[in-house]
Parts: structure tokens; C-alpha cells; sequence
């Protein structure tokens, strides 16, 4: 088995292996390299590049939906031909948000830079930063950084892009799969980041992923789409949409697999798209700044939008997350942030199982064996379903506990 | 002057002084009293019981909102004459909720031993709960408790009864206040408890308001309903709404001053008793569990659906409370929090000051001293101003940071 998939809630599908367990090998027809450019402190990759050879590429991108978006966010996805993507420009150490229109110019002169530094169109160029906000972004260091890295391109550099996107990460998260379609094999890997200032509509995450199958603009966006719903918008560190969140899919068709529409290979290389970018949203979750332990909450009811308002409180519950945090499986701060999420709806018939034991049924104590709840509530990933009235609607988050370590790690990083 | 109010953000009145700097004499025509009975553990005070001899006394009541409601408050909400209530009977130690059936049998128990005590009608009777959820409460302490109790009522009673209901609060929150009113003096005292989330199973903030001023009863359901939105409505120490919330106010008149709807003495009285719920309710922010600084976020802007989304935003959001606690003047945080809560709003012109400095301004970085800033978000208590396009909604929130001791007391302290 793979050291990748090693969540009990991701399963490796039979037809995906990994192609290098150090998730640096790129598909065919994609070279990254990342340099120091002084962004952050010395000698750390802070600047990356990634580019796809192939001049027909297909690509596809999601981003944050907050109020307050990032120069890069508004840059890419406003200045770019979205469906036509070969570059991406990333760097870390600086978000470039809340930096008006001098960031927004910066934003244009990295994607300037590295249209330069590839030979490449400027709206052919996505470009995506994470760090520090409201701190004006040096473009000098950011040109002379893209420029060195365009040197240093080469197919295995996944992992040194990784690096290049990571700030309060502990731990690298990207992949390099092999899927077994039915018409041919393909390669499919991806880069992300993330580990605090992670919510809804997904994350402080940037997830840059490559395959050599050729797709459709149309599906390839369909993938990303469906996929991106299922992975980055279902978790939560602490409940904080970011203004950089990006999400961006590059298509190569360099292996010259056909992926067409509503076909066994769209399902098929859906189905790895799904795992990889649950995985590493799972891998975001548990490098939650500080995290010990993680939890998934299932909601099941009669409504969507009661049952994604449920999961969202009990995810960002402070108490759930430091009862999660000190082992405690303390069902009634389930039920209190269910009831906050529902108010005016008492009598509630609300049932709460932890990890497959029933706590609370029909809104009151359920009998159960008290040393076997503690027992369960010690595993590192934990379970808890909730029931409400009705049937039909099911809404699921991943989140991570609030520990000791997420209070020094926010407290003392000073900007 | 007096140490009640000892917040920048509550004046004292000019016609309110402090009439007993303990907070035990109750207004004319009441009388408390309290004893251990054993709910929590030994010579501890648990239940309290407060008295109004006036049979024709006046009150009003107001209660959480959430799903999932507490045995005592479906007794209270629905079991009495709310603006006829004489007694309150409290407990500490047990919420009396998520307990089904039989909890409402305990909460009805406890209404009608009150009565029986108290030599009033059950209906006449608010119950209140705090402590652990999903644990049977024990109607026979509890009503020997308040039999007992009933024996050791006096017009001083008011610190006994606040402490009876303290869980994890680390100081009583109580006043007794004397209010010039243009037709006459009156007396105005409260008991509140409430440290954010208290028990390690349970949240609970309830306040008990009297005064022997005569009031109608519409005058005193819109006074306390004012006061409430004003102050315990406007507090968040982890943004989670309770099962136990209760709030109750009774007039017994026995001042003989009648205090008229739209009149002077209305207006002052409101005056006085919005300044005591006010601070109560910072002081429940500044006993937030664990909390070292407090902070004020106002957000004004165009709309008040917004500016109310904007400010719990803000309030709300770990990051900023982690930041607050770091003495860290990280605007960044705050933009992203409003920008979190207004999706798809971007660009955002948005204005921030931080104790009057400005930091951000139509979205972007505003230049400041940074020394300066540095040293204002040093003090204890911090003022965040918040900005949105347009004008004329206003709201306030008040928090606590987010500590170390925050994550021990509810993450270290197994049920």
C-alpha cells in the first residue's frame, strides 16, 4: 500500500498506483522548478513555476469566493484565457491581498514575468501567492525569481513546486498517480498547500494539478468542479475563507488518451481526480495548524441546506474541536452546536452517534457503554453522524481539533 | 467611583449610583437565598431561589433561540404566566438537558417544589439550569434544596444567589443599583453567571434582573428586550449559543413609582438598566474562558443584515481572536474575516481602524505608524472599527481572545 491514501475515509481506486511516492515525477509534457527569491527568509523556495509544453493545453480553475479576493485571485481569473492555461506562477511569504492597486499591478507584472521567463502568452498564466496580507509584494524579487526558476525546470520538479507554496505547512502535500483508463494510461498529479485560515467554500489552499490525458475545456471544468466540491469545500481548520484560494487544472494530452465526455474514462479519471484531491484535503485538515486529531461530521436529514448549516457548526465548533482535541467524546457539545445552527426548531429529534455508537436518540441520552465511547473518541481520525428529522439531504466536513499549538502558532505569527 | 462599571465602553448614567458594592440587597419586595444541596459537590451553594412578595408583581423573560432547548427553559417559556412570574428557582451543577421526558418531569418538579416553597401558584415560577447536558438531575435534592432554601430568603440575598448559579465563572457578575428617576428613586439589582462555554459539557450564560419600580407589563417585556439585544446579545466568547440562556426580570413595585410608557422616567430606567446589562454581559466576555484582552469590533455600513454578518464575523473568526490575545494588531485577519462573510462581494471597499488608527482603506493598506499601532493593541481593551460601503446600519459585537487556558479548561477537563 501506498504512503499517500492513508486516511480510512479515501480509498485508493483499483486502477490508480503511485507513480513516484516522493510525488515529484510531473505527467508528461509538464517541467517545474522553484528558487529562493528572498520572499520569506534565505535560502527557502519561495517562488515556483510550472509549465506545460503542450501549446493546446486544456485547463480548468476554481477559486475563493470571499468578498475580499487576492491580486493573483483577481488577476488569474479575470486576465486569463481560464479554459487555456500552460503556466503557473506561485510564490509564498506574501499573499498580495489587501494591497489595492499598487498589488494588482504586481500581480500583472509577475504574470508579465513569467509569460517572459516560459515564452509564453501573459493570459496564458495563472499566477497565485499565500503568506502574509497586506504587505506590498516586492515585483523585482518576483521577476528575478520566475527568470532563475524557468532554468530549472525540469519533469520531476512537483516536489520543489510543493515546497515553494508551503508557509505554516508541516508537511509537504502532493502526489504523483498513475490511472489505468480504459483507452490508455494517463498520469495525474497535483501540488497543494494549506494548513490554517481553512473554510468553506474551500481554503487558504492553492492545488495545482496536471494530467497528460486530453480533455474537453468542458469536462475538464466538470471534473475540477465536481471534485473541488467534494474535497477543499468539505473541510474546515478553523473556519476561515481565504482571499487567495485557488484551484487550477492543467491538461497536457501529451500521453494521447481521449478522455470524452460522459465516458468510462471520464468516470474512471474522475474517480482518481476524487481521490487525490480528497486525500489531500484530508492531508490539509490534518496538518490543521497544530492538529492532533481530525474528525468527519455527517449530517443526514430532510434538508441541504440544514444539513450543510449542521455540519458547519459542529466542524467549527470551538468546543467540539477541543473536546476532539482532548479525546473527550462529549456528545452534548454536538447537540448544542446543532441547536445553535437550528434555532427555533425545538423540539429537536436529534440523534448523535460517535464513531458507531449511539449517544443521543430522539433528542435525549441514549444508554450506551461509556468505557467503550472513550475508548473510540482516542482514535486519530473520528466519526461522528448526526440525524435529523426527515430524510434525504446528507452534508459531510472534515476538521481538524484546536490545540495548544494552533493558539501559539496564530498568536505569535506576527506579520 | 464605582468598580462596577469599570469598562470604557459603559458609562455609568449620571442618575445611577452604586447602592451596595457586594450586589446582595435586592430591591424593595424581594427576597434570596441559597444552599449546597449537593449537585455539585459538598458546601458548595447549587440552588438558589429568588423571591417577589408582591403578588401583583410584573416580569418579562427572554430565552436562547436554539434547536435544542433545555428541560427548565420549555417549563419557563411555556409552563408559566411570564409576565406574572414571582420566584426564580436555580441550580448549578446540571443543565437539566438533552434528558428527554424525564428531565421535563425534573423541571417541572423543581417549578412546582419552588412553589410549594414559596407559597405562590407553579405558574408563577421560572426555572433555571446550568452544568453538564444528558445528565438526569436529581429532583429530590433539588427540591430539598429549595425548601431549605426558602428558609434563608432575605432582602440581602443577592450575592448567595449569583453564586449559587456560578459554574466555571471565575468572579460573580452582580449590582445593586440605585436609579433617580424623575418620579422618584428606585432600586434596580442583577445576577448573571456565564464564562462563555462553562461546563466541559455545556454553555449556559442567566441573568435575573429586579426593581421595585412599577411597571405595565408591555413596558417591561420592551425594556428588557431592548437591554438584551443591547448587551447579552452582543457578546461571544466561542460563538455558541446555549441550551440554558435565560434571561428574567421582575417588578415587584413596591417603590410605588409608576413608571409610564414614552415617559421620562421609561426612558431613564432603560437608560439605567441598559448600562448594568451591559457591563454584566462584558464582564461575561472578560470571564470568557481563559481570556487575558477583550475586544469591540463595530462594523457600519449599508445594510444590517451586513454589518450584523460582518461583525459575528469578526468576532468570531480564531484568528482574529488569536491575534487579539497576541497583542497582535493583524488587520489582515480582519479583512479576511468580513471578506469571508461577504461572499462574492469583491472588490470590497473597506475601510479598517484599529483603536483609531486607521489600517485599511478602500480595501487596501492605509499607511500608519506602526510603532503606534503596535503599542495601542497592547491594552486590554481593543476597539476594532470596521467599514462597508454606504451608510446607516451599525452593529457591535464584544469577544474574548482565544487563549492557551481556552483549549486546557475545555479540551484538559474531561467529563
Amino acid at each position: 500500500m501506498s504512503s499517500f491514501f492513508a486516511s480510512r475515509w479515501v480509498q485508493r481506486p483499483e486502477h490508480v498506483e503511485i507513480a513516484d511516492e516522493d510525488g515529484a515525477a510531473l505527467p508528461a509534457g509538464f517541467r517545474a522548478g522553484a528558487v529562493a527569491a528572498g520572499l520569506k527568509y534565505d535560502d527557502v523556495l519561495d517562488v515556483g513555476l510550472l509549465v506545460c509544453d503542450a501549446e493546446d493545453a486544456v485547463s480548468a480553475a476554481r477559486f475563493t469566493r470571499s468578498g475580499v479576493l487576492a491580486a493573483p485571485v483577481i488577476v488569474t481569473s479575470q486576465r486569463t484565457r481560464i479554459d487555456a492555461l500552460r503556466v503557473v506562477a506561485a510564490n509564498s511569504g506574501n499573499a498580495n491581498a489587501a494591497t489595492g492597486a499598487p498589488g494588482l499591478a504586481v500581480a500583472i507584472a509577475m504574470q508579465e514575468a513569467a509569460a517572459q521567463a516560459a515564452g509564453v502568452e501573459p493570459d496564458q498564466v495563472a499566477v497565485a501567492s499565500t503568506g502574509v496580507i497586506g504587505i506590498p509584494l516586492d515585483p523585482g524579487r518576483v521577476a528575478a525569481g520566475l527568470a532563475r526558476a524557468a532554468q530549472k525546470l525540469h519533469d520531476a520538479g512537483g516536489d520543489e513546486l510543493t515546497e515553494a507554496i508551503m508557509t505554516t505547512d508541516a508537511f509537504p502535500k502532493r502526489a504523483s498517480l498513475t490511472v489505468r483508463l480504459p483507452s490508455g494510461q494517463v498520469r495525474l498529479s497535483a501540488q497543494a498547500k494549506g494548513a490554517g485560515m481553512i473554510e468553506p467554500r474551500f481554503a487558504t489552499m492553492l492545488c495545482f494539478v496536471q494530467t497528460d490525458a486530453r480533455l474537453a475545456p468542458e469536462t475538464a471544468d466538470l471534473l475540477l468542479g465536481v471534485c473541488v466540491k467534494r474535497s477543499f469545500d468539505r473541510i474546515s481548520v478553523d473556519g476561515q475563507l481565504s482571499t487567495n484560494d485557488t484551484a487550477i487544472l492543467i491538461c497536457s494530452g501529451a500521453s494521447g488518451v481521449r478522455v470524452e465526455p460522459e465516458s468510462e474514462d471520464e468516470l474512471r479519471l474522475g474517480e482518481a481526480l476524487d481521490a487525490l484531491l480528497r486525500m489531500l484535503a484530508i492531508m490539509i485538515v490534518r496538518d490543521g495548524e497544530g492538529a492532533q486529531r481530525i474528525g468527519r461530521v455527517i449530517v443526514r436529514g430532510g434538508q441541504a441546506e440544514t444539513v450543510e448549516r449542521c455540519a458547519r457548526a459542529v466542524a467549527n465548533s470551538p468546543l467540539v474541536k477541543t473536546a476532539l482535541h482532548g479525546a473527550d467524546p462529549n456528545w452534548g457539545r454536538i447537540a448544542q452546536a446543532v441547536g445553535a445552527a437550528l434555532p427555533g426548531t425545538a423540539p429537536l429529534a436529534l440523534d448523535i452517534a460517535i464513531e458507531g455508537i449511539a449517544v443521543c436518540c430522539d433528542g435525549a441520552v441514549a444508554p450506551h457503554d461509556e468505557d467503550a465511547l472513550r475508548a473510540a473518541a482516542a482514535a486519530v481520525e473520528i466519526e461522528y453522524e448526526v440525524g435529523l428529522p426527515g430524510a434525504g439531504a446528507e452534508s459531510e466536513v472534515f476538521f481538524s481539533d484546536l490545540s495548544h499549538e494552533y493558539v501559539t502558532i496564530n498568536a505569535e505569527y506576527t506579520t
